[in-house]
């Protein structure tokens, strides 16, 4: 496996080199939304520690990073009355990962909505700005 | 959220009353292969507590389960010589799940090779106990 490299966009997004619609940080963990959203509310789950992925992650960091994704996971149903999520995680180029930062997604699911294709259609900045919005406020009900 | 129900089929396994390929067990985590697998060595990971999902999870179990994950991971691309793995874990039945005690898929991958549909195809008995054994002998070397 590669080594971890240290200009990923996620590691600029940590460092604030980059913007990113963040919903929630604490020491260890920052989550944010996906750009390209597969439904209301995507969010990504990174820690801050640098990881390529679930291969080469400290178990301390993961543990972190599980905690995080547990409560957008329970933010996202709150805030896009939906009934129930998807968490995925993708590792190396044949698992599907194209930034090499370690990150969790979390997407909620609403009965009879479909989801979009995967990293396909980028949002729009209000909404992604609006979506953040209602995550931060469930994460403080 | 529906409480969680004991008799559900992986409770079933936990208790011994159902058979399973197990790959391996501790003493908060098992680890056993999908009877309808992505690819091969595709892996469910359980915590022995019960719990519907990532939902309602206690944090202890779920670090548990990550650390197995992990582990699971990482032998899977050494037992079939995969590149790349992806993890997945639905929550409540509109985000996916059919079986209402959490699990991690844990489906290792490999360039070259096309997923499976999901849940669709019952794979042999005898190659699930051999990959199951690949995956067992990959997890002690």
């Amino acid at each position: 496996m590669p080594d971890y490299d240290n200009d990923n966009i996620f590691a600029k997004i940590i460092r604030g080199e980059l913007p990113a619609h963040k919903v929630f940080e604490d020491d260890n963990t920052l989550a944010f939304l996906d750009i390209m959203p597969r439904a209301d509310g995507h969010a990504l789950v990174i820690p801050k520690a640098p990881s390529r992925n679930v291969l080469d992650i400290e178990i301390a960091d993961l543990c972190a990073v599980m905690a995080t994704v547990q409560m957008i996971a329970r933010a996202g149903l709150k805030a896009f009355q939906a009934q129930g999520a998807i968490i995925q995680q993708f590792n190396e180029a044949e698992g599907g990962q194209v930034v090499f930062h370690t990150h969790f997604h979390v997407i909620p699911r609403r009965a009879g909505v479909e989801l979009k294709p995967p990293a396909a259609i980028k949002e729009d900045e209000a909404v992604l700005a609006r979506n953040a919005e209602r995550l931060r406020a469930a994460l403080q009900d």
